[in-house]
């Protein structure tokens, strides 16, 4: 087991004019201790535009100053955001190699899509073509850590000639990579990746165990093509920590920093409404937060506590093959005095409970795992050799790049459905924006529910089921219920309950439509207790995006 | 008068596995140095794919690495590239926020917009329009760090929705900025946005005097329009140093740094093709150098010597009108000791002599400029505020940022012009390239000479003449002699001398014809002999692109 800390450099309003300074310098002196008492890694996130969530928006700054701070401690960008309308992937590979080099190997690359409707707007980053985006910067880019030079690219998203893309890292053939899981399927594509997997899906200990099994499982087997040309084989999670012998104190010190946290996000992620420069998350929260707090903590509240508590819930975790524990401490309004509090008495007390024959337990899975990461390097497919020098011509080099192909009769076709679907998307919201729940209900008669239930069905997108067979069964208050039934990539509704509902969902007919047009949170539902959930819960969450609405991630 | 020291690290093949850690080690050492004896300033360049050359790609990862070794010393960028294919303005106004965060406001932001071939197609940035992106990125790029929310963008290089750009820096409004000269005429440019203005043009002290009197009377008279909201009225220059009480040993330690340097600087910058991962520019310098040394070091060596020549040739500086020496030490193969020992030699005998009273004098420029600075910041348009709070809509703000309108008829214009006189260029270099210069001697007959020199004359551009009005003669070896007559917009082309030429130049008429075509570059055929020049040696350089063709900045 390994340990990191976790910033996002939250800062709820209202701000001093020296706040961010002060979170920054703040945060420099945490991570000098975490790497004094002995911590892992350091991760930053990459998010832009995030106001009080996140105010972290150069990652490569912050790393690279706590790189001359500390001694062991490895810097992890927890993610680096590669859609290349964010960031060029020339610019990455740059700037992650760089870091190497001031750090004197010390990185860790984690990658991601970003997900926030801010920062996709923002950067108009096409969220059906984000995973695509993704997948194709991560193959360009470690491909200019280890081609010399990079041998070129040609793909939707980037058009480079050929270069030698310069510094390399020292780490070689390059820094081990991870990508974020903001949800839990996203640890199958880390797997098949041959890749870390940085969860931040809150991950009960119950759970993690099938997730590590799934992980390993998949890593292991001819699924796996490695998109580095190294294989990373760790499963981390995030969770709010705070450690205090007092478990009181501990809950009292990062309770509301923990629920803060979950707070901001749900705004982001949400169906909620940003105005930049203008919103108040703090101030909202302060008014719903109570609430929240309450029903928040659940899954966070473990490693609020004592040390005992902390080393009884990480073993849990160590037992279910969870890798890495990375913990977040800089969360809402938590203090820094009480963060490096946490740090010290975490590095004392806690730490050494599992740092004994660790090494010699990593040298054992590096060996069992070995055979399996040569034959999934072998799967990917090598570095390239130009067969002849190239040479530089900025005139050719601009004409090609400025000149795209006709669109193809497929991309029309998926920009025409596209378009279709955001129409409808669009009069949905526009409904429900302006009817009251009764006239809702009214509105949907039997035969809009049929009509509408048809179409659910029809817009089935089997690749946002992640393999789910079953029945969804949909209890619409005040009085009926429909059932959709998936067999294979294919969906069928029909009125009437089911008999065995993988999930089932009770709710008012009004907030279904909302759920549709995008302008509901079902999780949000469920916590004020409009919504009802029988079955698998995070199913439920994914319900609006396989019937082609929205997706939160 | 301040001082700085310069980075580009350079590289010269061939590489050792650890060769570019030790150089960013070695740097990170230099610049603690240079903070302790009292240099101002390190400046570090940004730039791409520049093998040997320069391998700082990622300066905000070094200058914040720089930023936790250093107290006093301020981190200058040196310059961001700013056209947004290569950076994005709010990854650009992120990063330089949060470095000046971790530093604690010791941020200068220098600008520019990157001109060799292997960045421009790298990036796919056009020649002819990255002069315009950066007058438009700067823009956008200052309003995000006044600007909450940032009111947004829509010009022809940068859209984006309105957005908080977090962080903001601790600088108020914004870290000083400065735009890259590397030629002398931007000088003029800077005064004109009301930024510093980093020339790298190797001024003379006797020539520096004209031009900082035409940067502070442009900056003081209604011309100048800041391009940020605070006005940065400085001028700096760039000299390759080494200092030694031998002055003998200063130049043995430096001669050799510096001519490499400005032999790569002419690869990438010049006509001559680069190779990615492939050309040994060392290798080639090596053989060619001794001659370059020779003829290079002339305006250069003046910073390679004693303390006491240093004095000497600072106070000319100083008396000139120059605020900031900036020196290149790390340069080539100069040894790390021997760049300790300069800086320290520098910061206990030379330094001393320009300190006292400089506060004094600092603080009487600013009162006298005061004025002047308060009423060019009356005429830039203020920071913008939203007419009513903007609610972010993903679905909307991408379908804005994916539809272009279509092109009018000034852009088809604009671009067919481009077309064909790309295509006159690629002609005239096939034609170059496989003819010896007997055949292009006499392929240029008197009917194609006049038909040659009447096209120049018509494809005079204006504005890459900066303003100069008078006659340029071609005395075309073997026999025969053109002239052509420039005066405001317009140029006229005749046969034979000119009485008093403002420019003469002697050469083969092959080499007219490739220099034409941009594979001659007139630096190289003046030190090789070639080319004879008589007048203004620096209109020389802008020959071929006053005429449409290629320009080498």
């Amino acid at each position: 087991m390994r340990f990191g800390i976790f910033y996002e450099h939250q800062l709820p309003r209202p701000w001093e004019p020296d706040s961010e300074q002060r979170l920054y310098a703040d945060a420099l002196e945490q991570v000098e201790i975490a790497d004094r008492v002995g911590f892992d890694y350091v991760w930053e996130v990459e998010h832009h535009f995030l106001e009080e969530y996140s105010h972290s928006a150069a990652p490569e700054v912050f790393l690279a100053a706590a790189s001359q701070r500390t001694r062991n401690i490895r810097l992890g960008h927890g993610i680096v955001q590669v859609p290349p309308p964010v960031n060029h992937p020339a610019r990455v590979a740059e700037r992650v190699a760089t870091l190497d080099l001031v750090s004197g190997g010390r990185v860790d690359f984690g990658t991601g899509e970003a997900s926030s409707a801010a920062e996709l707007g923002g950067f108009g980053v096409d969220r059906e073509r984000k995973r695509a985006m993704w997948q194709d910067s991560l193959d360009a880019i470690t491909r200019m850590f280890v081609e010399e030079p990079f041998a070129g690219w040609h793909s939707p998203y980037l058009r480079m000639p050929p270069r030698n893309v310069i510094p390399k890292t020292v780490q070689k053939p390059h820094p081990p990579l991870w990508v974020a899981c903001s949800r839990r399927e996203t640890i199958h594509l880390a797997a098949r990746n041959g890749i870390g997997a940085l969860s931040f899906a809150f991950v009960h200990p119950e759970d993690a165990g099938k997730w590590s099994r799934d992980y390993y499982r998949l890593l292991e087997s001819e699924e796996c093509v490695p998109a580095g040309f190294a294989v990373n084989a760790n499963l981390a999670i995030v969770l709010p920590m705070m450690c205090h012998e007092d478990p009181a104190e501990a809950r009292r010190r990062g309770a509301l920093g923990a629920a803060f946290f979950a707070y901001a996000l749900a705004h982001y992620y949400g169906p909620s409404k940003h105005t930049p420069g203008h919103n108040s998350i703090w101030g909202n929260f302060t008014k719903d937060g109570p609430k929240m707090g309450a029903q928040g903590t659940d899954p966070l509240a473990g490693a609020l506590g004592s040390p005992q508590q902390l080393i009884d819930l990480i073993t849990r975790y160590e037992a279910a093959g969870v890798d890495q524990m990375i913990f977040v401490l800089q969360a809402g309004p938590n203090r820094h005095d009480h963060i490096c509090e946490s740090l010290e008495l975490f590095g004392k007390k806690v730490l050494p409970a599992f740092t004994e024959g660790r090494e010699e337990r990593e040298r054992e899975k590096s060996s069992r795992l070995a055979p399996a990461i040569e034959a999934a390097l072998s799967r990917r497919s090598p570095a390239r050799r130009l067969s002849q020098p190239y040479v530089i011509d900025e005139d050719a080099e601009l004409s090609r790049l400025t000149h795209r192909p006709p669109p193809t009769p497929a991309d029309l076709l998926a920009a025409t459905r596209k378009r279709a679907r955001l129409m409808g998307r669009h009069l949905l919201s526009r409904l429900v924006a302006t009817r009251s729940d009764e006239d809702l209900t009214r509105w949907l008669t039997p035969g809009r529910q049929r009509l509408l239930f048809t179409l659910m069905a029809r817009s089935f997108q089997p690749d946002k089921a992640f393999g789910f067979q079953g029945t969804l069964e949909f209890r619409l208050q005040p009085r009926s219920t429909w059932t959709i039934a998936i067999r294979g990539p294919r969906a069928r509704a029909f009125p009437g309950p089911a008999r065995t509902p993988s999930l089932s969902l009770t709710l008012p007919a009004a907030d279904l439509l909302r759920i549709l047009a995008g302008t509901a949170n079902p999780a949000a539902l469920l916590v004020s207790g409009r919504l009802k959930i029988t079955g698998d819960v995070t199913l439920a969450s994914r319900v609006a995006e396989m019937f082609g609405g929205p997706s939160p991630y």
